[in-house]
This record gives C-alpha cells, structure tokens and sequence, in this order.
C-alpha cells in the first residue's frame, strides 16, 4: 500500500508521538498496571479523545522493541526487519549508516586443541569487558580498507561494526552455540558476501592473536552480522520534519534509522521536557521515549510500574498539555506486563487527541479496558497509527476525485 | 506471512479447543439460543477470560464446515480449499491421502435413448444404496492399476475414491445438473489429469454394466473430483502434538488433513470426556468437537439447541475445567442461527482462558452480546485464533530483535 505516502502533504501542524515503553499490562487482582494507576489528567485527558487498542506485528506475536518501534513510525514490521547485530550496535549508541556490517559478538574461551571451553569466557566482568574492547580497538583499527568499530556491552558481550562500501550482508554465525567444538568460520551466503566473510574472519584471527595471553577472554564469537535495512526516511514518505527525544541509545539509533533526528536532552524526564518545548519550534513531529515502564514490566514489579505512570501522569502530562500541539497521541510500543516479566503479545493502550477527534460516548478513563471499547476498537494494526496521526493534523489529501 | 510458523516452539503446556459446531445463532424474542440458555459455569469461566467473535472467512461469507474448521486450525481457508468429493470421502470415514481422487457420487436414472430420467434414481432408500454400492464394490475393485474405493451415504448418494500415485486434478463433472440431457463425459482441463479421466469415465461405463438390470438406479454421475490440498502438517508448522476427539468422520477427517492423531473416543460426551482425559497426557493440542449444535440448528428447533448449550455447560464445562489446561478455548466454527436452519455468515462467540489473559472489566457472561463488548473485538479472523492459543500457552518465540 503506498498510502499515505502519495498523499503527505506538508503543513504548520504539529504532532507529539509519546511512548511509554511495554505500556501495556496484565492483570493482578482484576485491573492492569495502567488501570491500577491513579491517573486523573490521562483520565481526563481520555474524555477528549479517541481510544483503541493497537497490535503491534500481528495477534498473538510478541514483538521485539525493533519491530514495535518501527511499525508506530508508520514502517511495515515485517518489511523493513532490523537484524540484531544492528540493533545492538544501536544499543551501544553507534551512528549506524546503510554501509555498516554490525554484528554481536561475545568473548570466549577456547582450548589449546581449538574446542570451546565457554562460549561466555566465564562472563568476565563489564569493567574488563571494556578494557578488553579499548585493547582490541587499538590493536585492530582497520582490515586492509575496512574500518574496525568495537564498542563494550554488558558482561562479555560488545559489538563489532565493519565499516566499508562494499560490504554486504548475508553471513552465518561463528558462534557454534554449543562448548565442546570447534568455532565456524563466517560463510557467506551470496557472493555479494564474500568480501564481508573475509573481514569478519580476518577480524577473528586477530582478535585471538591479541587476547592469546588472556586466561578467560581469549577468543571472540561473532553472529547476526547484518546491515540495516534501505528504509526510506519520514521526511521522504510523510513530508514530515521529525525528531526523537529518547535517553536510551537503542531507541534514537531506530529513530535514526527512519531519518529523525536525535535532539540532545539529558536523561531525567525534566530535561527531555525542557528539550521538547525547546524543539517543537523546529520540527513538525516529535517523537518522546520513556524507557523506565518497559523496566518495571521486565523487573517484574507491578508496584514500580504503577507508580511511574503516576508519575507520568502527574508530572509529565500536564507539562504535555500546555505545549499545545495539534495532535497528540500517548501509547506504548508493546506491552510488558510485570506478571510475564517480558515483552507480550498483548495489543496496546492508545489515546489520540486532537481537535478533529470522535468520542466513544462512555465515561473514559485511560485504561486498556476502555481503549478495548473505544472508537477505534482492540486490533489497530500499530503500523497504522502514523496514518491517524498524519489525518489528524491535516497533513494527508484526499484519495481519488 | 510466515507468522506464526517460523516463531514456534515445542512446551509442556496443553491447550483445548472444544468446538461446539454452529454455536452462533440468531435472536428470537431478542435472545440467541447461547443468549437464552442458562449457563452458570460458562459464565463463570467467560469472568476470568477473554472474550471476542470471529469471522470464519470474510465478513458476510457463510463458510463450510471444511474452511470453518481449516481457519480455525490455523490455516488459511482461501488458501487451503477442500474439495467437495473430499470432504464427503472424509464424512463417509474414509482415510484419505494425498494421491486419492475423490468424488461426489449419485446413482440415478437413464433411459435406453441415453437421457437423463431422474438424476437421484427416486431417491432409493439408503439401504438399498448400501447394497448397489456392495455390488459395485464386487464388481468394480480395480481399474487397471487403479484402485476404487466406494462407500455408500445418505438416499442415492455415494463416494468414489481412486486410489493411484499417478492420478490428478483437473476435471470436469459428469453430471449435468439437468434431466432430459446426456450425461457428460469427464473431461481432464490439464494434461496430468488425462489418466484421471480416463478411470472416471470407465468406472461410469463399467457401474452402467453393473447396474443395466436396475429399474431405477441404472447409471451413476460423477461431481466434485478433486484431490486433498497438501497441507503442512500442524507439527510442521506449529510444532504441536494434536489429537482430535469427534465422533462425526467428516470433522475427523479435517483433522486428518491437517496431521492430527485421531483418538478412538466412542459416540457420547461421556465417552469423548473420558478420551480426554485419558489422552491429554500424550498430546498438547486437543481438539474436541461436538456437532449436536449445529444439527439443531438445522433442524430450526431453537429449544433443542438451547437445551445442548445448557447439557454442555452443566455436565461437560466443569469436567474440563478440572482438567486445568494451560489454555481453553470455547467456541463454534461457525453459525448455524436456528431461524434459518443452516450455516450462516455470522460471527462466532470464543472465549479463551488462560492465566495471561486481559478482561473487558465488564460483568461478562458467554453470549455473542457480550464477546462483542470483549477485548478481542467482534471480527478476529478465525485462522488467527491459533496464534492466539499459542501464544497464550507460550509457543511462540519474540518476532525481532
């Protein structure tokens, strides 16, 4: 479907996208995280607006933070898939263009007779983690003309990016992902591939040589080597002029992706807002992420989740409200309900306020059994709330004569 | 869509899908039979579980009983079609695999100018078609290397089965639909399935020899030749162990196709009960289907069918509640609204339980009013009920990264 691309129009009227991530709940003793929480100014705010219930990728599939994010910037989810190498250098705040092979990769151990002993090289610690990366930075900045990107995670992991124009992806794994054997080598899967296995095998090789007196952490295992996807911008498919508020790297380096920018904003919810009202001056859809309901959800604390959207709504949403914009749509990526203790399948709570919105006529709250009943019902694929929001604020033309 | 195939995996966990066949109806006096029964436990049950309608095929399409059950299996019923000499060789018991070719049979009547007399041979009683197609059976075991397989049904209708690896679809009907005609000859409409052909137009010639001494029943007619889809098997694409408790064959059949073990269950709910139980340690999908419901809907008797619904609530719920499946579903494949005694297009009321499950967080109760009003909406495409159970049972895996 190429709508609306075909039918943006650029206009004065400004969007603000908030995400609250893993919003969406179960419930424990009858009501949900969302429904336990006292939220007078959503609640409110509710009675205004249109409500449904969105679905990320499809019923009954729990999506990853890559295709829940994309998909609520108006990109098909299973079109444009987002490899985890590339997300994880995402992850680590890396500014990942088309060109860039990334992979994930873990320090191990192996054996003077070339078996695993541990795939995890004992999870050595992040500090040594991090020291080991800088060595390995220094030792290997460059493969003939592919440039070396290596960037510490937590415990054993990091993040390899090879940066090169004629890079391809299509690679396995080296990871053998079981101890006791010998490591792959990186095969490529089409000859457009070949000179990317060659990098990354050449990369493996040298890494040994430079950790070979290391006790633990003597060799590395690479896979999901991938490149990003070809994702046309927002600003080509909605005329939109876009920017990402997101203290976490992963969410402005998906932002990046679509073309937003990313505006600098601290990392309390006092400065991102400070950073809003600042930019909305600038661009004409802002996109705000909160992290810390998603980490609730995986804590599995119900009590931290409800307070938080409290919070939310005490502190943030009245802020929100002052600003002004056109329209304004607060919902999450996915849902993460504390009582999963990770990301669900379940569909996720949306609210969409504008001047030119419908009513469902029932008292509202903000809750995921009023969304259920609200205007726009309980399966919104999520990939088309871009098409609301752009309705909403004038910025599609009509289809057909 | 590869979803959710390429997400599954195999568990511990056990779900139950009871069918009750044509559970939807119709309003009279503004209650549907589910809506008039008395059902204190299903009732019970739908508080603590998700509800929603589904739409077997497509909004306003009545749906079949092979489509219906296929959708809910998980396939897609526009993809997958059964053809009707299928689906009637499934109803008469037969095991029918990917290379038989089956058809839809009438005995009927032709006058010595080779005319068409009567099309249903005066609708000869059901034993005396049992006894011709005995004598066929006899006469008639083989054609060259082609085997034939005949199984009586209802009045003047039987099934033909040819038996063969080099046989196809592809043909045409060799009845004309009209009397005061010749029958046609089948013809094949691709090249493969000219040695199809050929055995259908000698098994006509050969039964009109059988059958020459017959005053009424002295020829037969061909329709419906088709050949089973090949369908992936649901341990293929679902990783499932399925077992499928019906007494009625067509509906075992269906169940057949899509790779479920049949389990030997007797012909009461007391006895299918008891296979459950007994079974559901060796399988974790089981599929029990109840056809009484939509034979009262055909019959019209709106008392009957909500006498069943409350049979089912009083005497079956409570024995499959204590059975504590991880998940249970409830539901119909289709309507069969008594006031119209037969399927219609209507949606289906489900209701799904599991410890992972939202609520509507109204005073719920199991009726197509109130799956309406249900998290799940009032059109979920049957075939993604399935993604559905096994997401609520924790099969499938996170779509992305």
């Amino acid at each position: 479907m190429q709508l609306p691309d075909s039918l943006a129009v650029a206009n004065e009227k400004k969007i603000l996208l908030v995400v609250l991530d893993g919003l969406g709940g179960l419930p424990v003793d009858g009501l949900t995280e969302l429904e336990t929480a006292a939220t007078p100014n959503l609640d409110r705010l509710a009675v205004r607006s249109s409500l449904g219930l969105h679905v990320p990728v499809g019923l009954g599939i729990t999506p990853g933070s890559g295709p829940a994010h994309l998909a609520l910037f108006g990109y098909d989810p299973l079109k444009y898939q987002v490899g985890r190498g590339v997300l994880e250098a995402l992850g680590v705040g890396l500014d990942i263009g088309p060109q860039d092979l990334c992979a994930r990769a873990n320090f191990a151990t192996i054996g003077k007779d070339g078996l695993l002993l541990d795939r995890r090289a004992g999870r050595i610690s992040t500090d040594r983690c991090t020291e080991l990366c800088a060595r390995l930075r220094q030792a290997i900045p460059m493969l003939g003309d592919v440039e070396v990107i290596v960037r510490p995670g937590r415990e054993h992991r990091f993040v390899v990016v090879f940066r090169c124009a004629e890079l391809a992806s299509g690679l396995s794994d080296s990871d053998p992902q079981h101890e006791g054997v010998a490591p792959n080598e990186v095969r490529a899967e089409n000859p457009a591939a070949e000179k990317s296995a060659r990098a990354a095998n050449a990369f493996i090789r040298e890494c040994a040589r430079v950790l070979a007196d290391e006790p633990k952490a003597n060799f590395v295992l690479l896979r999901g080597l991938d490149r990003p996807p070809r994702i046309p911008s927002m600003r080509e498919r909605f005329k939109l002029k876009p920017a990402c508020i997101a203290s976490y790297p992963m969410y402005r380096g998906l932002a990046r992706l679509v073309g937003m920018d990313v505006v600098e904003a601290g990392n309390s919810w006092e400065t991102e807002l400070a950073a809003l009202h600042e930019q909305m001056r600038n661009y004409d859809f802002l996109f705000l992420h909160l992290k810390e309901t998603d980490k609730a959800g995986e804590d599995g604390d119900f009590e931290a989740k409800v307070e938080l959207i409290e919070r939310f709504d005490e502190e943030v949403v009245p802020r929100l409200l002052r600003m002004n914009f056109d329209v304004l749509c607060i919902t999450g990526d996915h849902s993460t309900p504390t009582r999963l203790r990770r990301h669900s399948w379940h569909s996720v709570p949306f609210l969409l306020c504008s001047p030119y919105v419908r009513f469902a006529g029932l008292k509202e709250e903000f809750s995921e059994a009023a969304c259920a009943r609200g205007v726009y019902g309980c399966q919104t694929p999520s990939v088309l709330l871009m098409n609301l929001l752009l309705a909403h604020s004038l910025k599609l033309e009509k289809f057909g004569a």
